[in-house]
């Protein structure tokens, strides 16, 4: 990979673990059985699933018939919010905040479009929402609260605790999109006191295509995929086997790694700062966006003042894959909804840059990223 | 494999070709990237999803902007049925048939629990379908035909042309789930003329987890899956990359073969009628289930009378790995849906066994796994 740019995209997504695909791969060759099956192939793969599924639980301190497999975080999402409204058959109201990811707004919009009514929160300028305006927001409807617990643009971890002990106190139920902080920071069910979890493999080291979602037991979800009786009768649909090994596989790597000391989420922080100490030092006019403090140890959401995020990605293409806060078009910038919401102030919210560390990241492409981004930001034209 | 079972469920699932697990092994190492990143790791990705999409098309005779990657047959089957319903906004009428694969009927009659008028049309004893008796059935509602191409059980092949031409004369839809066809016999849209086709990567030798739905230009379909913008905003969630690479991959290793002289089909024909006929040869009162001609080439679905299938598969457990057609528990034997539907004799059908051949079936597989059924029948108790 050293001809290639510098990954520090890792809440895009991440790379495959080298152990989850080798763990993997008996799956992809001689081990194929449908778990189905009634012979040996087919209890073969059916072991292998249900490992993974204790592996999962594992890390997430739940029982293993908690969680169903599912093709990843937006299936999950789908499922809690849609199951939730057809298992109620009366109508439902949704209150989520401005900052999910189009995976919970879109499926609230669209339960929205069916007659449920769906609040959406402001956050603050760290991008947080508070636990007393979700209390306010409830309504004596079933309500389903879904705030997400990181965010995957600017990292703010959201007091999903507080707030699910103040939706609990009104009867309400509570899911949290927990894709991007599984793996970087401990994530539990019972600690974050949630009703419906989601989870997704491929920003956990495992592959694409696979992910979960934990329904505690005595919530009423209906089945968002119908067919035959996988999962226990929840989830129809040919289980993705090597997928789900894979993401078993990671989940154990991410519960031992997290209890290792110095732990992951040290590395993740420590790859983070330097970055952000290099860039500061080296560069006027930065601004950071989210939470100080309460935020993924891995997450670096940069404004550039007066740049445009475009020219910075066309000038890093070859040196450092990131992911940018703002895209140009033909009509002029559009800003990220994450961003507008915190009120970011626009000549920053233009120029915002997002770098994630991850695992493999060493401080050697640390120090090559500061040079690359700073040659790219005193390259590129400042705008006002 | 020489100490396990011969596999002959091949409808079940069948093994990842190892061309097809070498084609997805890159995305499983260093070509990670999201298909939506806007640096060289995304594009790779991207890139990779968009060979795999010509590649399917290929094999289906689409255009590549009509297909849409799900993550399996189940999948496509809901994305088809909901969606028709979802984007019409008036009472649907769906038409099937009683021998569809749960990921048919069970999102029908979810259509029907939501107030959708659904039809469920019988077969005749080789599990047929009359397109008259579809004609018959086509009302003034907006209307969807969903009729199997092939069956998973008995493999008899549905008059799919025919009944596309007499649903589309009065203005319906038709959707095909063409899971066990793809890759067995040739499957062309234009040549089935259907509206909607399902694919399911598991029976094509991809891997379990992807799969497509085919889409034609002009029919209307509403989103399934919500959230952001992937496959053209008609289904949200990060690309199974890895997996679509292998669905891709196999279409292409199918096209070939179904194009080579001899062809896939007449290998997979061999090896079924061998075992026909050396198990016809040497045991009395067998029935050959589903059609004698208009059958998949590789499925032989066979009764034997007075006999449990479970207890034929507990003979073979170690020898030969088959599925059954009933199934036995503490109340009694349940017979599958699709053997009834056919009427079926009981005392055949309780002893059904389906063999399915495949691509890497051998002539001397075959001859095994005829003495190895002999000897399970004769040694099984026969009843009544």
């Amino acid at each position: 990979m050293s001809s290639r740019p510098i990954y520090l995209d890792y809440n895009a997504t991440t790379p495959i673990d080298r152990q989850v695909a080798e763990a993997m791969t008996p799956y992809l060759y001689e081990e194929f059985g449908n778990p189905s099956s009634p012979h040996p192939y087919g209890v073969t793969a059916s072991r292998a699933v249900e490992l993974a599924r204790r592996q999962v639980s594992g890390l997430l301190g739940c029982r293993s018939a908690e969680l169903v497999f599912t093709s990843g975080g937006t299936e999950s999402n789908n499922m809690a919010i849609k199951g939730v409204a057809a298992a109620c058959k009366k109508d439902v109201h949704f209150i989520t905040s401005a900052i999910e990811h189009p995976a919970v707004l879109e499926p609230c919009e669209y339960q929205g479009s069916l007659g449920h009514r769906v609040t959406i929160l402001p956050v603050d300028s760290y991008g947080r929402v508070d636990p007393a305006e979700v209390e306010k927001a409830i309504t004596a409807e079933m309500t389903l609260v879904s705030i997400m617990h990181a965010n995957n643009e600017v990292g703010t971890i959201q007091p999903i605790a507080e707030i699910a002990t103040v939706a609990h106190k009104l009867g309400a139920l509570v899911h949290t999109d927990a894709a991007q902080s599984v793996g970087k920071i401990p994530v539990r069910v019972d600690d974050l006191g949630v009703d419906l979890l989601t989870l997704a493999g491929h920003k956990l080291y495992a592959p694409k295509g696979v992910g979960a979602l934990y329904i505690r037991d005595r919530v009423r979800l209906s089945k968002f995929m119908h067919g035959a009786s996988h999962e226990r009768n929840r989830r129809a649909g040919t289980e993705n086997v090597a997928g789900i090994v894979g993401l078993g596989k990671a989940a154990a790597i991410a519960g031992r790694e997290l209890s290792d000391t110095p732990g992951t989420a040290s590395h993740l922080r420590r790859m983070r700062d330097r970055l952000w100490d290099g860039l500061s030092a080296r560069l006027a006019e930065l601004l950071l966006n989210g939470h100080p403090d309460e935020r993924l140890p891995n997450t670096l959401s940069v404004g550039f003042r007066g740049i445009k995020a475009d020219d910075l990605l066309y000038e890093l293409w070859d040196q450092v894959a990131v992911s940018a806060g703002a895209a140009c078009h033909s009509e002029g910038v559009t800003i990220s909804a994450v961003l507008q919401a915190m009120a970011v102030p626009p000549e920053y919210a233009m120029g915002t840059l997002r770098f994630s560390t991850g695992r493999f990241t060493s401080a050697q492409e640390i120090e090559r990223a500061i040079d690359a981004v700073v040659a790219a930001v005193n390259c590129a034209e400042r705008t006002g």
